[in-house]
């Protein structure tokens, strides 16, 4: 038994991706959102995640944005869908195409600022969580056009606006900045978890513990960082509200693949750890659909992601229940006895250093076992 | 049943690595080679592999070379293990230090081809059935300290005056190349197995027939490319008479981890690949342990490897078994019936593109099911 | 002076892009063909390069096509440009959505042969050198999709057919084979400058001459490899009928900066290295606009790759006229003098391993006085 | 002229760097501490870097470190020399084969810090002003051998540790703690600047503000990210009490290659920035000899550095001077005029989004201005 049910919630944007990149037009129709959320719904996902735009067209005004609203609290309503995460669109409008809170024009970084709160008044009003925060565009390929500190006390501007904003307005939700270190731009300011919890630390305290990190496994992938590690450290800083999951060959374009496609050892080790640490927020998948599929194919996406994070689970289980395993890992651990806490009886205490050196460490035995656990051959 | 039983080798170097590495010092004792096959042999493998200098010390005399040839004779023939696969070590000695076959050092590229000659004796003598030329120092960090095209002349002349040597000498071996990236040289000369290809066509058709590949999983993992695609070019080309396995985290330094430790899927669909063709040459292991495994540690490596490999080829004989992926992969097919052959046919023929865009691969469907196969679920 | 006079030449692909990629939406009106040749003639390009439907609207028939044609040839007599290199696009429209040549369907490889009869009828018709194939949908995300013995063997039907378009139909045109490693597929079938050279030469002798490759620097540096030395090895088989240049930060998604903007030393040894070979083919520069670009800023940027490959040409000269530079290569050779060149005198040769392993290099100068050269502080 | 003027320091540990790697032995003899000291002050560096066992060999008793320091102590005096860094080397001894302050034996952990004191005390004595960290075996190969929670647990108790020791011993010393994400280790925990100073946040806050980054160059090319956005990020934090200073190509091994041999462009951005910062930190060149240099080599490896360094600061001044650049950067900004800052104002206020994204960016110019000027033609 896991300890914890997971909450698999998936983004509208993923399905409704109809496939249009910079060697390609679309090849799938446009998908109305309804149908998106009946999709999903359908598929087995718990709660979905939504960016402004994805619900609400560009442009909208407060009426049509309210009777959009309505109909999806309708349709949640009626599938019993959760809305788990709202986000806003600070990416695809050429307004923010050298930034947008980091927008070397004031008047795109305001734009920015009122863009989002919008979207946050949209995610509060469906009941939203987490707010996160994607700088998609906050970045740059022509190093000379920004001084990387002003553009971070810019992004902490903007954070911090929205943070207040959100807490000014009695909401509820918590901001996960997402990190990625490149694509749609050359370099992306806050490329890592690791440089999102640094910042986080920068930020005036009254909202600082309002902001965590929206961690993605593949824009880690993407630069060939151990992900498990990244996500250890945001739940060892208690600065983990949200995470996307998804698969990525390595050192690549941005795929979004279905989650478990690739790299399934270091995959089970995320599972794992989020179990381990009891973790109870929402687990988002962010992929997209191949562009070879076809509107037929995309529940198989959805499904695809829920059966292998349940599968996973499952080997979480048989990896603590495996005597094997269990001992191998307890011969792995030598406690502290004898040994000197104090400075002064530390510096007068004579190590055995070859005996460490020495000592026995079954790593192949134990790394084969969890291989042969991950193939079902351990049942 | 598999279409070809694997013959599953090892190179004495592997287990011999005592762990010296630029940050840090030896944390194995020296292994004697003569302990080193019976290990191996005990161990399941099939056969081994060496450098001259694994077995015999470098500047050991005719007399000494014979004695240790004869008692590894022994010890083959006592342990029922196979030589499979001689090379020469022209990176560890500091006359190499800028290259082998390409150094500037006419001196330098004669000794080499001296060094190349005695190992390919003992590698006759043995029984081997590959020369593997791996150039390790054939490279450069000093981009003006060759010209590139230079350095590939050189090159050319070098591995032609072994493949000359082999034929005059009467020896039965393939010569194989083996590329790689970098590591220990900034940019290594043939650095993909594409390009050891490409290489191969410039040889003199008098012993172009006699070289071939010797592709790792490792190289192409380092720079994030697809192994089985590289494999799978050389098989095309007829040009795989030797391959080197093991397993890599992506984009890093030359990690030689166990085969079958990362990346489960795509080395699956090695494992396919080489049945499918029906390639019955030698599946050498190129690994390494641990520096924290012990002595103790080095069997539990070499039967790793083994045992991941036959895993792998129990889920090959699963997939084609399996009558819904059987399925999938029927309906991605589209014969050509009715499809003109003929230029000015084919000028004046009316294709219906929409059709063709719209038509449904199950892809989603078929990758997972390849994953859950692999995870011991569809059995 | 350089030993030859560089043909630059640039895509209409390349000033026509309007910024539409996965996260975001043209940020550029669309650039009518005729005012972009007259665009790139005013820059100072010496020729340009097009696929087909840049040039004429995809689905266009022949009455329109002449129409286009002639006007296009009425503007490159008026400007004075040249048309230097024909292509196909086969990776735009949905129909190609799982490969062109290498489609698992055949009405879509034999759809790619017509369209590619076509493109080649209208580069034919201007004049053009060169006949580039980038296979950028030839691949897969899908490891089960393909045995990629079967993808290779399609690849070579389709590359074959096109090559003996050519020659029936009396074109001179050169094919020339683009490599890339992923992007937009997950992995692309022939993804190194290697990979093609080692495909050319399993094609039909009947038209491999006909056949070479066209590398791109980016396509290198996406994968961290050494450019230069993929070109090299083009060079050293005689297979550059051209060269695609540009720039791009390593290890990312294709950026297609402008040719000189990154990586100045190793673009530098490029630049030598052709005109060292005294190659004479048509340097296209293949690059992108910023996305932040507005319509007045594409002069510039034709004008940027120009500007840089003329200085980096000036480099060139300084570098074979630097005293200190040509002793200090001149030390880094040894020639052959006393050393065998008989196997037999050869293994009886007694070498000073220790002298070798002595031998000084001075590479720490030559690459620091290099580096000041390029900084314009050597002259 | 720079605002500061910097700080050249360099690691005893580079040129006495004797060439020992995985594939190849020394290719240099051991150099004496004390020649080395003279060799780095007679080739102009302001200070030199050690680790304790760089001056003192490992094991050797109180008496032995003291007589050394007396005599490092002398030939600082006679050369002018600083002692800039000390640090403790905590990776090459078999005993840290799976870690210093996070190996899961408490002994291993215990004796690390009992080294790190005695380093502590060396740095003191010599009157270093930095601390480094660099836990080069803090990471693991085999993910199930670590909870990477506890893993971070033990290495914050270890560093907390260490701060407090060097606050109770009254040594005025900072710490720096060094990332880097792969090498020796598969996964190094902390593996970039980001996640230390996300580690740092998560400290005692007793000891916290003496604990900064060390961040290293190569070592965020190793993964491709922007260094510069990285020094930046550590600056904006006021988190940079020293910095490694190196070149690297990218996505490879760690080469440590002479500063501004590699990436010309963001090299001067580095350079710029500190400057800009007015930092006055020490500057620490972290590099190594290529294999290939004798020992008459080395001296040309330091000055090689220094001489890029200062080289890279007059471009900083140029590019300060520079009219057109600097008039190219006031055109990319737009102050806040008339945008309103208030929540409800905000919220009412109409963007011309329209004007917002036609906004012109001369950024080619910008951009190809930049390479201009670092190729010494704008003056």
């Amino acid at each position: 038994m896991p300890n914890v049910e997971p909450k698999l919630s998936i983004g509208l944007w993923c399905t409704a991706f109809a496939g249009t990149e910079v060697f390609g037009s679309a090849t799938r129709p446009p998908l109305d959102p309804m149908d998106n959320l009946r999709l999903i719904a359908r598929a087995g996902a718990w709660g979905f995640n939504f960016h402004d735009d994805d619900l609400v067209p560009f442009g909208s005004d407060v009426q049509e944005t309210d009777r959009v609203l309505q109909e999806t609290r309708r349709v949640m309503d009626g599938e019993g869908l959760v809305a788990s995460m709202a986000t806003t669109n600070m990416f695809a409008h050429p307004a923010f195409k050298d930034g947008a809170l980091t927008s070397a024009d004031a008047r795109v970084r305001a734009y920015a600022r009122q863009k989002a709160m919008r979207a946050a008044d949209m995610g509060a009003e469906l009941g939203c969580s987490v707010f996160v925060m994607w700088g998609g565009r906050e970045g740059l390929e022509v190093e000379a056009s920004r001084d990387p500190r002003e553009a971070l006390a810019w992004y902490r501007d903007g954070v911090e606006f929205v943070a207040r904003y959100l807490a000014d307005s009695g909401y509820g939700m918590q901001i996960a900045i997402e990190p990625k270190p490149s694509e749609p731009r050359g370099d992306i300011f806050l490329p890592t978890a690791g440089s999102v919890l640094g910042f986080i630390a920068t930020l005036d305290p009254a909202v600082r513990d309002r902001v965590g990190v929206n961690p993605e496994v593949q824009h880690a992938r993407m630069v060939n960082l151990n992900f498990v590690h990244e996500v250890a450290q945001c739940l060892d800083a208690g600065k983990l509200p949200h995470i996307d999951l998804g698969a990525q060959k390595p050192g690549r374009f941005d795929q979004d693949l279905r989650f478990g496609a690739e790299d399934i050892k270091e995959t089970f080790f995320l599972v794992k750890l989020l179990d381990d640490a009891h973790w109870d927020g929402p687990h988002a998948f962010d992929v997209k659909p191949y562009r070879s599929d076809t509107p037929d194919d995309l529940e198989d996406l959805v499904r695809g992601n829920i059966r292998s994070y349940r599968l996973l689970l499952e080997r979480v289980d048989e990896f603590r229940a495996d005597a094997e395993i269990q001992e191998l890992l307890a011969e792995c651990r030598v406690d502290a006895a004898g040994v000197p806490d104090d400075v002064d009886a530390l510096r007068a205490f004579a190590f055995d250093v070859d005996e460490l050196a020495a000592r026995r460490l079954p790593y192949q035995r134990l790394d084969q076992a969890v291989v042969e656990l991950l193939m079902g051959v351990r049942r």
